[in-house]
């Protein structure tokens, strides 16, 4: 990428992630809900600091942090660089605030962007500056499932995008089996544009026949297995998801609610009557799983999706639609891979076949987080369509609901 | 009272609660530190709510609230009236914005200073606004206590009041034992102004002889206690107060911190050096009984107290002189009894002989908290001076520090 | 007490505790069913390092321990005599076995034994025998208490004494109001034989006017409260209270079980039908005062219970009975001050007035547990008789339930 | 297999399983020491629960349980059967008695070995009694494990096997690299005997080119990692392995010990002083790992190990030495795929291509735990050898370090 177009690039994308805040008040910026979850104001700081950190620092002969602090204030996990501000505490920061947190960013800009304009990049931070931007279009994902977690747990049930969200009228067409045939496949990522460590070495592997839906499963269908005692029957459930949904007495996804005798559910458009036709989303891995055994079907392993997606173009209904909701499939030659809701696969998150953790701090973006997660696979309706790809690996531990995660069921051919 | 001196009284006391959060922003005016203490937008809205629920709705004909979702919202824990949003997660509530809340506030004033002017409010009405009044005066000391507490976890160390504060030059006279005659004595609340339920009724006690220190126990002899093993030696704390210490490895007071070899001590001026004349402040009733075993000492019982206040007058530092912080006594004829820290004493929360708890939500004022709580005397920095009175009870869990407690010695005498 | 009265009453003592455990296998002897509670094993032995520890230690010029490792295995919670295995494990101990603490007992008793027969003891040696004799009998009541609590874990429904538990036929007399008339009296130990230290000093207290049940709450009257609503009415609640029901789901007292439509109560006799004229009994505090808030009325304070008590003779079903569960009074006469059930009074465990807690390890009895405990009076059915007097002080916390725990409710007159 | 050799097989198994137990007392047998461990006797009861459940109830015409408590107090986790008695209590099972469970085995076996000898067992139920012995066997390994972690915790260091437990004096042959080409390779179990229904189906896998260490990391190589400060730097940890090391301050394996200057071991032999030489033994998967990633290496997948142990005789140092603690390899020859400490793999707990869950209670078997656990392969030093093969899956979750796991290293050619 010539130099113009990435200083285009960065700008665009840090654009984005403010333009993301315009519908929130400071408070809105601030306040965290869960532990996993971050304030908005805290992932336009981080995303700044990883700037500051990975490509201002290492390129500037007399580089001096923003602000001292704000070393340790807005690292999230990188033990190779220094210590950590508390996690679950990240809401208490009412300062800085966001007035200096945007102020923040335009300093690191100035000088992200004087470095591109004055070619004084090499190769290898050229590629972290890429690296850097996957990241904050990972965190423009992330603030939007935040933001929508943390106003789910207000009566006054706020809305983020108040243009009106229509529930759909036509059912989607109905879901049929498309078989793949196996034998060796390549996995990873076989290109030569940006990818994440995870999605590499491409490498071979084998796969027998396999089956997959044509379509995510709708909240419709979810309801058929709800109201079929689907959370009352542990010999559907996986052992631990079993104790998970005893432990907090689950009975429907996160984000429903049963109220004057119908179902609604919360979505950034504020509370909604349930649409039947739309995906079910916000299940977690136990959910997914149980409904598959219902179903007489099981979840994608990540080879299966993978190999089966690069048969589809990349294309579907993503972050820029702007609905920040997934959407009824209408027509049936579209089969929603990418888009809409993350596919849970049944695939541990784990390290491809001679996949070498990379060397410095950020080596710690992907590799340490290999074990007791899940991956999803395809995007969603609050991912930037530049940062999907069929090899790209999403991962979350299997009682995470707050992602936009669905179903698409898989099986063996008859 | 009469109506105008009471609508200046109310807005005087309304007014100041709005003032303290002058020097905050709403992201700071948002955010809760821990489950008991609550944002200071919530307090505001809260102390709102008692004078609509407990003033207006029985006063007005056709009252109908201000908005429906506040009457949860904004309710702390009366039963009586209904449910109440859970209290561990007020800090998630980023709307109503602050604005609406002092625009809720407005109206809520409008219609009481209406009530008073029309001479419409009854008597029972009036004891309503008389303890909503008093009320709010404690809302205005737990928004001082809960925003230091919440800054505390900011490395940035936030300023709440930027005026200097001058660590002290001279050290308090001397400690000195003063002898109080027991007998048959009146405890209790014996006035013809406002006291709370607690107080009441006043009733005979007998007394035994005993001795309070002329004043309270400073950072410096704190710190001999400290630098004596006073937090190794399970010898000196009650059973349960060594495994809170244990259990939370605790070394010093909540906002004592070592910093490049010496002692420093954040307040609502920001991270200061320790002064060691100036009263130690934040410490549990567990540190402050383990303090007084050290000193081969006790805590004075709230019996004792409250007998030997009567012969002091009321006055002292609080929250008046703006300081917001204890200070060093300089003259052998003050005896901090009043202001500068609440002085815990060493007896359970309990009701007086004959105590009956009041009809109605109000009845859940007081009397439900009467069990594992100790009484605290003597109001603080942070309470207003026309709020404290010698029968005042105060009362926190054992293992409390945020408020502002400290510690005076008792004995019998020798 | 002359030696040969004091060997009788040594032996007599250890005896008993011995043939408390008769009916229970060495397994029923080693399990621990909770962290409060300890195996009956266990018991056995610390009751013997206790005199180890604080009598033979003391006298014997060369005295060494039995077993080293005794030393830290059942040593309770005396920091001054050093650490201590952790509590919650004790039920883990399956070594030293039974026989081999049964041995322990003998050498230790028989090391004793010739203390006295040698009339080796000082005057302070005596005094801590007899305090091992009255921590004994402590023990020999918690080792019954805490039996039944791991048995009623056991569907098997284990009978500890299979002699049959006849349900009673008569109703109690009515329960009617007792006057006691207030003013100066003296609270504490006034006496020349064996008290505990937190049973002094003899002290005036200033009592007002009060009345006291004539006999402790019914099973039968308590179902009235629950059939009346009384576990889901948050206003009869302390709040913590109702914190706790509410965390723990509770709806009845600890040992009673809906079964086959009719309500059973768990006993050392087995499951037996509740008997409706027995008292109530395995009650917490905040059961306890729920229950005097629905009923009008309230607990009493310790001082007015032992005030009242001492106009009674000390005898009542105490455990010479063999029985270990509380019997309907049947006599208009016999008032249940003492046995059947200890009785909640609202008063917190605290020193009186001049209370020095003891030098050296012992003082560690009871002084360091005056904080968030409340105390109980008059003895159980499993109290052994020469083991209760009027001064007695029992404590537990709030939430203890699995104590011979009953009601008695108390007012002021009308 | 014919009647008599089954007969015979029974009686040898079964017999085995409470011959494990003759070392033991009532109270070994009876005790807890977590939620994960469960008492020697409930193994015993649990095992022949079994036998009654899958094998009698279906083959006898007029069934009828043993004892209908047994049911649901020996039932381990089959939803399909009906209730369980809550796993975190099985140590306050004093009841039945270790005698009673002996005679509930005894009538469980002799019908079982009547069905046997009248060839009363139909293929289905021949398949279960089968399955019901390797089950017997896993609980032979489990007893063991449990009652290691149970005496860990006594002070008195209990010994169960008192034969003299050698330290070895001569170093192990070198570790050297083992190469295997890759290519496409039948994965699962391949014979005609008995598997879990886990390791099937056979199925094709594709893999890389691969080496394997020639033997298990020793004491000595773990102990380099510990001195090179293995425990204190994250980089070398997965991310939620080192919030588990800090949450527990962890520092070295499960049973070692630090004592008087010099490193101890805890075995079934008692406290004995750290061999270097042999392998190290009771690690988690998060130590396993951080250990690969300090000796640039990396776990095997369990492919890999499977498709290298089939080029290996089935033979090691097995539960039949009697020895119950890992030994020094001492011939170059001699790989320890089989026995001494189960290998952890990189490798989630999935279900093979294909893979199916039996229909029934068995079904619960093993399809269940397949989220969230990781695989083991090989055995150890208590497996019995006739129940081990080279498909053999074994699964833990990451932190579990009670069971004999240790570390074999892998990694690519260079």
């Amino acid at each position: 990428m010539d130099n113009s177009s990435l200083h285009l690039r960065y700008q665009s994308i840090r654009d984005r992630s403010v333009a993301l805040t315009h519908p929130l008040s400071p408070e809105d910026c601030c306040a965290q809900s869960m532990m996993e979850a971050s304030p908005a104001k805290w992932h336009l700081a981080h995303t700044t600091w990883f700037f500051e950190t990975f490509v201002l620092e290492p390129s500037e002969k007399r580089f001096k942090p923003y602000n001292r602090a704000y070393r340790e204030l807005f690292n999230s996990y990188y033990n190779g660089v220094g210590d950590q501000y508390p996690r679950p505490n990240r809401g208490l920061l009412t300062r800085p605030s966001m007035e200096e947190v945007l102020a923040y960013r335009s300093v690191v800009d100035q000088c992200v962007l004087d470095l591109i304009d004055k070619d004084a990049l090499d190769a290898k931070q050229r590629a972290l500056m890429t690296l850097g931007l996957n990241h904050e279009q990972q965190h423009q994902e992330l603030l939007l499932t935040d933001i929508k977690h943390l106003f789910s747990f207000n009566p006054l049930d706020p809305v983020y995008d108040d243009s009106q969200h229509s529930v759909g009228q036509n059912p989607p067409p109905p879901m049929t089996w498309m078989s793949y045939s196996g034998g060796l496949t390549k996995i990873g990522y076989d290109g030569d544009e940006f990818c994440f460590d995870n999605e590499l070495p491409l490498h071979l592997s084998y796969l027998h026949d396999y089956q997959l839906a044509s379509r995510l499963i709708t909240n419709g269908e979810y309801l058929d297995f709800m109201e079929d005692g689907g959370y009352e029957n542990p010999l559907l459930w996986l052992a631990e998801g079993w104790d998970w949904r005893q432990r907090h007495a689950l009975t429907h996804p996160l984000y429903w609610c049963w109220k004057d005798g119908a179902w609604f559910e919360f979505t950034l458009h504020g509370l909604i009557p349930l649409d039947m036709f739309s995906p079910v989303v916000h299940v977690s891995y136990y959910e997914a799983d149980a409904y598959t055994r219902w179903s007489e079907a099981r979840l994608p392993t990540e080879i299966e999706w993978e190999h089966a997606a690069k048969y589809h173009p990349v294309e579907g209904h993503l972050a820029e639609s702007g609905l920040f909701h997934p959407r009824t499939v209408q027509d049936s030659g579209s089969h929603q891979f990418f888009g809409d809701t993350w596919e849970w696969t049944q695939s541990s998150y784990s390290p491809y076949p001679g996949y070498r953790i990379g060397i410095g701090a950020v080596g710690e973006y992907n590799g340490k987080f290999m074990v007791n997660q899940y991956v999803l696979r395809g995007g969603s309706c609050v991912t930037p369509s530049s940062h999907i790809r069929p090899s790209y690996r999403n991962f979350f531990p299997a009682d995470a609901r707050w992602q936009f995660s669905g179903i698409r069921l898989a099986k063996m051919p008859d």
